[in-house]
């Protein structure tokens, strides 16, 4: 029995990486890809989602998103991390499909009132077609399976300022608006997914086995790693938006809390995510606004990227 | 050769604690204990410098400072924490002394006029003073030796919201003067307070070598262990305020980086402090408006905790 999913998302390199992933894995169902800007402007994202499906030789219908961020001004895109196309700066294939008709959010809103209770949102870029969609239909809390989300940053500080994660600081506002809507939530953040490294002799074996896609991932790759090297000193990358498909298929591998979120839209600690765990008591009530959710804080990472290895060289 | 130190003090049991530290060790020059509201009303806080001095049979002055918050609504005292009376409710001897006529910002800028470059003010309460001393005379930040601040959180959460640690949350704004003001600053906050723990018969052995002073320690001890004990199940106490004076005396205990801090002063984040080390690059500059500061991060909790004991029982 496969899950039904709704990937969010704004590739950029990490992004093609959970996106090879969910279309290998037999126990996900892919129902579409929904787009958003962030590592790349919003036609970029839209055509990486297209070109990665064709390259697995799949048709995946894709709903583009959001091309800015609700309130704030918008960043430049990060072409140092991602490169000016997303993948790392390389000769890409040309596109053959096109996205659908509707856009991000009602393409959320349309397919979770075509099958109410079945459908999981991974969000793995800024949030702002969660938050149009909720917008367009607060319903919506009551008809998703569970929202993923990856971003934030619990107990690690951020990665783009010293407060924030870099999706969240893409969009505070939207954010502040998915992350304390009263729906089922799963918060996976920094704090795991700087658990998770896949090295280079881990993402060659994945490229031998995933063909034409596995290229493409390949190139993108190099690029990413330069970047973490001469930032972080890490040798690999963290496969941040894969850690969100990991905690969907083996949840046994992260330790969780319960509590509620906040998110700050202002000021130096603008985009920093807030937690709160149930029970605890502060000053006043301004921290448990929200819903409910979980929160990743731990998780056993080599196993992680093992199961994702498993995945994309079956 | 003694260190001058200026003791900025909201006693607290804490406070008490690190208040005899500074009294027993032979190689600190007490110069004066400024007082300010925090874990007590300001009355309180100077009575209780004035009351431990004396039970120390010690002549030192005290300068009695903020009792409020320079912006924010003030909030409720934290009886349940440190008693009523700052030391755990218990009946207290009769003071004798009075405070000096100077308040305490006017202290601080007088004795370091008095001896420019040789006075290390250590604050250990809301930093009220500090900030009030810095509008008085901005060129404070040639004259003090240095400037160690027992406040904050980097990386640990707050203690008493998701994002702040007391004294920052009791008054950020005046915190936000200080922490960005261009002196040599140390920030000694939870990442490292948290390390230590004064245990049940660590404390005992204490008071028997303090005689007077000693049994008002043991007896305030014992009410805020209750505190630790229900609220965080650890058995013991952190000796939050001990801790700026251990890095006083022995710094090689502690690690610590180089970078800038801000404070935040509003919203969801209100009294959380953000570090930028030195040399990252951000989005904007804002993180990077205050002077560069060393940030403790780690700490031998143990070999500091043993220090406090061999000073207090020598």
């Amino acid at each position: 029995m496969s899950i039904p999913v709704i990937f969010d998302t704004d590739p950029g390199v990490d992004d093609a990486q959970a996106i090879a992933l969910i279309m290998a894995d037999p126990e996900i169902e892919v129902v579409g890809f929904t787009t958003t800007f962030g590592n790349v402007d919003i036609a970029t994202a839209t055509r990486n989602a297209l070109l990665l499906s064709e390259l697995a030789g799949q048709s995946i219908p894709v709903a583009q998103g959001a091309a800015a961020p609700l309130v704030k001004t918008p960043h430049p895109v990060p072409d140092w991390i991602h490169g000016a196309d997303g993948l790392g700066n390389q000769q890409l294939p040309p596109v053959n499909g096109k996205p659908v008709e509707l856009s991000a959010a009602e393409f959320i809103v349309a397919e979770t009132r075509r099958r109410p209770g079945e459908i999981t949102l991974v969000a793995v870029g800024p949030l702002g077609n969660l938050a149009t969609a909720l917008q367009l239909d607060p319903s919506l809390v009551d008809r998703v399976k569970r929202v993923v989300v990856m971003g934030g940053s619990i107990h690690k500080g951020g990665n783009v300022t010293p407060a924030a994660e870099a999706n969240i600081f893409s969009d505070p506002h939207a954010a502040a608006r998915v992350l304390t809507a009263k729906w089922p939530l799963t918060l996976v953040g920094l704090d795991v997914t700087h658990k998770t490294v896949i090295e280079p002799a881990r993402m060659a074996r994945i490229a031998r086995a995933q063909g034409a896609l596995g290229e493409v991932l390949e190139k993108s790759y190099a690029f990413y790693a330069e970047f973490y090297r001469g930032a972080l000193g890490i040798d690999g990358c963290c496969p941040h938006d894969s850690v969100a498909v990991a905690w969907l298929r083996h949840p046994e591998l992260f330790t969780s809390q319960r509590g509620y979120l906040s998110v700050v839209t202002e000021g130096p600690a603008e985009g920093l995510t807030l937690f709160a765990p149930e029970g605890r008591k502060y000053p006043d009530q301004r921290w448990q606004q929200g819903g409910l959710v979980d929160v990743c804080l731990d998780l056993d990472g080599v196993a992680a990227v093992d199961w994702m290895e498993s995945v994309l060289t079956a």
